[in-house]
């Protein structure tokens, strides 16, 4: 069958029609198509005027007289830099992402807390501002002020803009606000308490996600990412954080780091440590993302890790950004990875909606009450 | 079929003679069966003088007074010791163990370099003696004493006297010998090169492992393990280490920490890079061993790592005890978990045995030596 480009365009508005309009075939059409929200973007793709205040805040830091004006940036500048993540969207049929600050721009290890209140602030604004620019496309994530030896109590202000005044339905934790020292107490430590007190009764969940490494030893998205999510995980497994907050949930980014991989190594840990079964000890409250960037890694995650616990994603345009020649597509085209899954089409519309729909409580968003 | 135990062990026996024997037909099934060589095993079952030395040598770090006398230890309590690796070798059917001291033990960060010189030469000639007493089940591999912000330099007796004097084929590699907070240089810093010329003169592997983490971030086998694996392959991604030495091998234990289920992200981040593709960069050099605890795991780390480059292992008895509920056998039973792939023979055979008598050339050792 030849079909000319005109003709599939055609049938593809017809198809988009039909998803969207109000006839019995639309509606079978609306069940069985699952709404894709990749749960893990970041702004990758900011504008100069937006790195150049940062580096004159760092400038700062030495020298007072750098320090940045009132950042301008115009929407048609917002609105042209996030465009490319826009055509993967649809050229992925992907439809809408939760949309952090670029996660090794955080840096929370630079300046004292005062130099991350700023730069949070700055950052999930201009967050809020394109997700307002394009809501059909992003539903923004904030990025706390973390910063090496403060309580992060200190967190809890920026917490409260992000829900409250932009709606946001999730924040980025990071691990190790030291920047691959890893000097400050583990997630589990009531030194986090009091941010999650306040997170529980927001409603709204975590991904742990560090920054960028000054640690030599640690590569960046190849070894400090994985390392800490694998890190994050027995931190979890080891101590009774969801006992003391059964609400808390956690999204650990990269598929789980070494995790699933080594799910067998897990069960014997918790089991040899008297601790419950990891379903009952943390799969209440931990979820995993799939930026896995090869089909045997998603195979294996969906295949050890309950369905209700995966949660799409693709962190593009992000770590890695070519083609895989063994396949002709990029390597961060996680979506095809689970269209290859045999999956029931309840378990496809969990892995790519209503999981996601659950753990962020999207429904409450200007995106979710906007589709009603 | 009722089969008494005592006439299965009169047809087990009958076995083992067939495979040891010469008849035409014990050749041809030695010719199927391969040796199973474990390269990955540690003394966790040391006996309590041996251990007590250590304290009182860590003791004596604050009182001098406390510092011990030359350990005893009879050979009768040292060949009792190891009868539960043993026994393990004769129940799981495995044919020796590359045995070296306990890797939790090492504990470079432990008072100063003399420190770490004393245990690595109390443990590497405790090792010595059990393969000495014990020539059919293990071959030794020998601890380096490291030390926190010492050159690697001070590691060159040790290893010369490992190889030299109790031919072992190699020694394990601690990548942070700080126990956690990650202050030395990586392992493809120039501050390792004079250890690596003389291992690549002795012509011997190692293996990265690191030791016990005293940061309360790092659960040790569950996070501190894994995310050390990890981390120092992306070193070696990253790096010409392998330009600079060619003939230097490094074998990453425990299935590789998070690489072969992200190894499309390491293929893509090579890329991005404009490194060479991972065969070329450094799959001539780098091996993992299958400590991966689950059958799902095993399947993925021998469907996308290339067969040459996996060396069986269990890591009996080691960081995970228990029984998997969901198989009835032990969680680190892998030879199961290689028995039940679909994998050729003579694939089988170079996971079991090749593969780890070519990456450690132990041919060279009186263990293969008296084989013929």
């Amino acid at each position: 069958m030849n079909v000319s480009r005109r003709d599939w365009l055609k049938g593809a508005a017809a198809l988009g029609a039909a998803w969207a309009g109000g006839s019995p075939l639309a509606a079978s059409a609306q069940q069985t198509k699952p709404l894709v929200i990749d749960c893990h973007g970041h702004y990758t793709t900011e504008p100069k005027a937006f790195l150049a205040y940062r580096q004159a805040q760092i400038a700062a830091l030495r020298d007072p007289a750098q320090k940045p004006a009132a950042l301008k940036i115009s929407d048609d500048e917002l609105a042209e830099s996030v465009q490319p993540q826009i055509d993967f969207q649809r050229a992925r049929r992907t439809d809408v992402t939760l949309f952090s600050p670029r996660a090794a721009g955080m840096r929370h290890h630079i300046g004292p807390a005062e130099t991350s209140a700023d730069w949070s602030r700055v950052s999930n604004e201009i967050i809020h501002r394109v997700c307002m620019l394009r809501p059909d496309n992003f539903i923004g994530v904030g990025q706390l002020p973390q910063s090496p030896g403060v309580r992060p109590d200190n967190c809890i202000e920026e917490l409260e803009r992000c829900v409250k005044s932009y709606g946001f339905p999730a924040i980025n934790l990071n691990p190790d606000p030291t920047g691959g020292f890893w000097r400050d107490p583990p997630l589990t430590d009531r030194w986090y308490y009091p941010l999650y007190e306040r997170m529980v009764e927001l409603d709204v969940p975590a991904m742990v996600h560090v920054s960028a490494s000054i640690n030599p030893n640690f590569q960046g998205t190849g070894a400090h990412y994985l390392a800490a999510d694998t890190t994050a995980f027995m931190q979890f497994l080891t101590s009774d954080l969801f006992k003391d907050f059964p609400a808390l949930r956690m999204v650990i980014p990269h598929g789980g780091g070494a995790v699933p991989y080594h799910w067998g190594r897990y069960r014997g840990l918790a089991q040899d440590m008297n601790r419950p079964p990891l379903d009952q000890l943390l799969l209440h409250n931990v979820f995993f993302d799939t930026c896995v960037y090869h089909q045997p890694g998603i195979d294996l995650l969906t295949k050890v890790i309950p369905i209700d616990n995966i949660l799409f994603a693709s962190e593009m345009i992000g770590a890695v950004r070519g083609i895989d020649p063994s396949t002709g597509h990029y390597y961060d085209d996680t979506k095809r990875y689970i269209d290859a899954l045999s999956l029931s089409t309840d378990d496809r519309r969990k892995v790519f909606e209503t999981n996601a729909r659950r753990v962020y409580r999207l429904d409450r968003t200007d995106y979710f009450k906007r589709r009603g």
